[in-house]
């Protein structure tokens, strides 16, 4: 979802920007509007996340993904060892794709446990000369987030925040790197953020491809090749609209409400559960069951005819997940509940319980 | 520029597509509706460009600066080398990154005439056991375009053809692969699109990103990971008016006819003249210039005060530069033309002389 005003205002201004006659899409990247667009998205992003001056922040294509290949390919760069704690696929993935670059070292997993928490990782458990330890943050298909940012110590931490990305207060300054992908909390997809610290940048080989080079995009301002033009634009009026509405102390507390509102709920009901350990428990994905699998289809399928959409589960795991990202209003969750209170009635000891 | 019309309907649709209660923007890529937008996308991009079926179509991101690695960490899969013909500075820098992954060799170059031909390059000329060939079709910054297709005989030709697709009836069967980025004649930046012969696919290292593989991305269907979903319904549309109004063919004999009313005035002018060899003029960008490098500047800010926007030549060539891609209609020459007419009667002898 995203906020209906920004979406009112885009339409509006989608064949004239500002009065300047043309459409954001028709821009050219190297004009005065889009340079202006592009500053003030970075400006207000440092604002909102409380960015230190000597992070840069970098809009890329190519999503989480390529992320995976760039971290490694650049930040791999004495020692060629990184550490991953593994919390569920996407951190699986990352970990496989950065073993293709160097010594990578799973130093914690959760998935004999069906990623259902997040490890606890003590600074000396980590790989002393590692070149980074990477970490996702939020864990959609599971519906984990670390309740803690690991100590690394000296070695720069590496998150993955493309799930909870200004969805509740983080310090920057806890991490090396920072990457996210658009498409959850902030914009339309196609737009990728890194935030790294500049001593990291300059790593990548001579023959690395330019593209995944951290270095280009640092020294051309995100400006290489031509950038996701509209795509920026929208992210950048969702980082006004956060700034003019209190900004992310603000919305982590109305996600703070949504989340305990639902997981309340969920703990008291007698039928569904949530199988995550309870300080794991993300404030975005909501993941719960009722403990048999026909049921869960059953509701899946009767939320979606109540025009409840996308509540079933990752395919992987089965059952649901309410993804209550920060577009989702309180009104949202308060129809789910309904919906869920429903539901529990109807099906109350017919096939599932608790 | 883009259609008009196809920017409103997009306005329309922006909070609300095709009756669906929400935006392309905040639709899942896994979406019924998403996929039929991708799925519609690319049948309709096959229908206009008459693509055969033993070729794949691709919707990546990174624009043509990320295909200048793939094209040869995926093509390079045998011989190891690669020809490239130079015809400007975009060709150049393929080359360059190319030569990060293979032996590459310029097989032509028109750089010693700063770029005002396109070579002439003929079977035999080309290296017997290349894996491709590749070429740049139009060269915006110098305003040319290839007059031929090369003939490369079995080796397959690769084709840049980001400035012009949709321009004109290219015959896709003469290439083994051709790459575009969307944000000239197609759409809004972020989208790229691959078409690439299946028998080229499936030759990337081991060891590649998993980003830049062609297979990855063919065997999941440009779903490997989130698309550029805003991005692609915009192409679409795009292709939909273009399928409506008469196809490529169309639109080639409209370029056409803006193309040679604006250069035979430029050549029947006594101030004007186009430096480009007269076979090989771009249909998309018409460079021009008075002779006088101080009369170039004033008639870019002329025309810019004037509301002819855009119209300096690149920073590394000076003199003037007008884009007519698809969406510029004949007014728009018609009004450039009227300007320099102004231009020329009220500066003639004054500085320069053709």
């Amino acid at each position: 979802m995203l906020p209906l005003e920004v979406m009112e205002l885009a339409a509006e201004q989608l064949t004239n920007y500002n009065g300047c006659g043309m459409s954001v899409m028709e821009m050219s990247h190297r004009s005065k509007e889009f340079e202006e667009i592009l500053h003030s998205a970075e400006s207000n992003l440092r604002e909102i996340m409380n960015i230190p001056d000597n992070y840069k922040v970098l809009f890329l294509q190519g999503g989480a993904t390529l992320q995976f290949s760039m971290v490694p390919i650049n930040l791999l760069r004495n020692s060629k060892k990184a550490d991953y704690i593994v919390t569920g696929a996407w951190a699986k993935k990352a970990a496989e794709e950065a073993a293709k670059f160097g010594e990578i070292r799973v130093v914690a997993s959760s998935e004999e446990s069906n990623f259902t928490y997040i490890p606890e990782v003590k600074r000396e458990d980590f790989t002393t000369d590692a070149d980074y330890v990477h970490i996702t943050l939020n864990n959609t298909i599971y519906g984990t987030r670390y309740p803690y940012i690991p100590d690394t110590g000296t070695v720069p931490l590496v998150g993955d925040l493309s799930s909870c990305i200004l969805s509740d207060e983080v310090d920057v300054s806890k991490f090396g790197l920072i990457y996210a992908g658009a498409q959850k909390n902030i914009g339309p997809a196609g737009v990728l953020i890194v935030i790294i610290r500049e001593d990291l940048i300059g790593f990548a080989g001579k023959d690395t491809p330019i593209y995944l080079d951290y270095a280009i995009h640092a020294k051309n301002d995100s400006m290489y090749n031509t950038p996701p033009t509209f795509g920026i634009y929208m992210a950048g009026e969702i980082f006004k609209r956060i700034k003019a509405t209190g900004g992310v102390s603000a919305l982590e507390t109305i996600n703070r409400q949504k989340a305990k509102k639902l997981y309340d709920y969920i703990d008291g009901s007698s039928l569904y559960s949530c199988p995550v350990a309870e300080r794991d428990r993300s404030l975005m994905n909501v993941v719960f069951v009722t403990g048999a699998e026909a049921l869960d289809k059953k509701f899946t399928s009767e939320a979606k005819a109540a025009g409840l959409h996308n509540l079933g589960g990752h395919r992987s795991i089965g059952g649901m997940r309410a993804s209550i990202y920060n577009a989702m209003p309180m009104e949202g969750v308060d129809a789910l509940i309904a919906f869920m209170k429903k539901f529990e009635t109807e099906n109350k000891g017919s096939m599932g319980e608790k």
